[in-house]
């Protein structure tokens, strides 16, 4: 019986032609990372169920791959939790490991595990897949790859501005315009949700205020005032944040209003130091923007919080995103370390470059040239050929005998640079030519010194 | 309760040192296999379990993570199965995917899945992880990376030169030296067996041909006397097959005694092909060799058969092996598609650099220029000078001011190769400082111009 060929829903196989558009975006983001001074880790596929679990919230932990204990072990299944319907105690009986879910918690299990051998502070890159049971649907997938860039161990507001100029920079690199840094600050947050009454329901707050994008500001402005009974003298100070200001305005509305204690005075002037920094580069591809509704994931950061996005291609969201959070590792009662982390959208990047034809062209055509086969005599004598010019190029020959238009059709179809003919006409002129497949042209080379003649 | 952090058994953390090595090996692969006209595929961690299993023998099948269905799916569990001890249709009615052991079964659902897209000859190289929950012991991982380079679609020996090519020229660029590259043939092993009168016990003549390294050719006469019932007549032959001799006295040998049909003529033309090829190369760093006691795998290989090691290193074994195999897709009942491949042992191609010093002195200094905090202030008067050398270097601030003794240490630990010194006496002379960490020397710069001063 023969099996169908197929992969599992929500995956994908990365054809050459992919591979090489990613591989480009992920060396110049790791290169930019190394420029900044960060170093790379590799974590394992597979963490203990017990150091995974309970970052997520319940639906978080819910989409996370369980692996099966292998061999005899699966005889430890508890039965009478699957009959009592506790799927959670049956699963940790049969299962002791899973697949990460982000490259986040593996971080704070690393910093942790190894906190007496680093120097803080450790300025780390880690590039790889993570996987999430997701409902499969299109363009999600259960395996996905994060690019991710962390300072641990250091509060200096240096490391946000640092952030901001591996975006700036590494996007630039990568032929993106017209983006837009959007920044908030916790500690604003904080206070407006104080002023505002809302404190003891500030998770709810910020849960209405990050439906801005979807629903719009009357919308949002309608739910704050109805759940949360937001009171009417309020709403003014809202639509001032909920429309675009200049940074400086927004800097003023905070100092006027918002200066409530030591925490909003902190983040006051971090955001101020950010603005200064950052008008010291005079950037084309990139505007930062203060934006008090930007409530990114506030359960977890606790300063400043980044969301990065192109206003060519508002449609995808964000690019990137990033903030301080200063519990990394918290759970593992490591001595507290602060800890301030972006990352980059390698699926919506790649979406861009290809939409704005942003990719070098020599990715398409890295099949350079092709020998074609007219014999394998002819293929020994071409052996020392071939060693010469492998030096620069990427070269190959046809392997099989094949009828020489079969050969052309190959060599079309993948996309060849030119080919390389040698056969018994060549052979007795002590020639081999190459032919440009594009163009045509062909030109004839010396076969000891290779010199055109 | 504070979890401690830990990694599962088998698995490790790549530390930047580590990961900047195994990049280096990996880089030069792949430069490699693209110059040859390979082209890179990634697949899915996970593939669907009927695809996986059945391919590896009970054994290997046993040492595959299966991965459970997420969720509700768990219900489905099969608890008779459990009860009768039928493990394998308890674990199948939980899990319907694992992750895979290898890449080969991989590449084999590529080339079927996608065998209308694909123009043949197809030329790949995959260099991703595997897992196997294999027994954790020393130097031996559950989760481990594989580099293969294959091409499907062609019979033509021109693949298995290359092949050869690929070995020479990639270890070379590595730096290695005095290898053995071990050549054998299905082709010559069938006749042999055949001759023997071993025929109807192939497997088993491999199985114990196998274990010569280990038990030494006095031994595996002796077990296949006893088991096989080895007739004497054979011995000589046999000894003369362990003992080292040339290359034609081999070719000779098989010539004489050992061409009982097309297929063992066929063999021996190939192998006399290999060496035709090989000796147009005065190779110094490696040696080819056949060798008819190599069986490696053959459950698998189907002609050629290729194993490489370094005789510098006997206690590592091979670094690498391959060789044809032409029922690759049988199992996908895809039109026969013939295949060869080669394989790099990573770990062990690491093992040889590190123990024999060949990696750059460059990988072990990636930090180059440390900027010291003398405040934030003077950080910003260097904005334009980090950008400026951030061109061409690795620059990075210390972003604290702690004491200026810490902040030496850090780059110290962190292996610096200079600092940038920039506080108030030199903000008043408009320079700054470049100190090497080494040698001690102190340069200054014109902090408008970055001219030496």
């Amino acid at each position: 019986m023969s099996i169908k060929p197929s992969i599992p829903k929500g995956t994908r196989d990365y054809h050459p032609n992919l591979v090489s558009k990613r591989n480009y975006i992920i060396q110049k983001l790791k290169d930019n990372f190394m420029r900044f001074g960060y170093h790379e880790i590799q974590t394992p596929s597979f963490e203990k169920s017990n150091i995974l679990k309970g970052n997520y919230g319940q639906e978080g932990d819910r989409l996370i791959f369980n692996i099966l204990n292998s061999g005899e072990k699966v005889k430890k299944a508890n039965i009478n939790s699957l009959k009592d319907n506790n799927l959670s105690e049956f699963v940790n009986s049969i299962s002791d490991k899973a697949l990460r879910y982000d490259l986040t918690v593996p971080l704070a299990r690393y910093v942790s595990q190894y906190q007496n051998e680093i120097k803080f502070p450790f300025k780390r890159f880690q590039i790889q897949n993570v996987w999430r049971a997701d409902r499969p649907q299109k363009g999600r997938f259960q395996e996905f790859t994060q690019c991710d860039a962390d300072v641990i161990g250091s509060d200096s507001i240096l490391n946000e501005i640092e952030m901001i100029n591996i975006y700036a920079k590494s996007l630039n690199d990568l032929g993106l315009e017209n983006l837009e840094l959007k920044i908030n600050h916790r500690g604003i947050l904080n206070s407006i949700s104080k002023k505002f009454e809302l404190n003891s329901q500030f998770k709810k707050f910020m849960i209405i205020l990050d439906k801005i994008d979807k629903i719009g500001q009357e919308n949002v402005i309608k739910e704050l005032v109805e759940s949360l009974n937001l009171k009417d003298k309020y709403i003014e100070d809202l639509k001032f944040i909920f429309n675009p200001k200049s940074n400086s305005d927004i800097l003023e509305f905070i100092e006027k209003q918002y200066i409530i204690d030591d925490d909003s005075k902190i983040a006051l002037d971090q955001l101020k130091t950010i603005k200064d920094f950052f008008d010291l580069n005079s950037y084309d591809h990139i505007n930062i923007s203060f934006d008090l509704s930007l409530a990114r994931g506030l359960d977890y950061y606790t300063g400043v919080i980044f969301e990065i996005s192109s206003n060519n291609h508002k449609e995808i969201g964000s690019i990137g995103g990033g903030g301080r959070y200063k519990d990394l590792t918290k759970r593992f009662s490591a001595h507290n370390l602060s800890g301030i982390g972006i990352s980059f959208g390698l699926e919506r990047i790649f979406y861009i470059l290809e939409n704005d034809s942003l990719f070098p062209d020599s990715l398409d055509q890295q099949n350079e040239i092709l020998v074609l086969n007219f014999g394998i005599e002819y293929i020994k004598k071409l052996d020392h050929v071939i060693k010469y010019y492998r030096e620069s190029d990427n070269i190959t020959m046809y392997p099989d005998e094949s009828k020489i238009s079969k050969q052309f059709s190959y060599a079309d179809h993948n996309k060849f640079r030119s080919v390389l003919i040698f056969g018994k006409d060549e052979d007795d002129k002590n020639i081999f030519k190459i032919k440009n497949m594009e163009s045509g042209i062909e030109k004839k080379f010396n076969i000891t010194n290779f010199k055109e003649v």
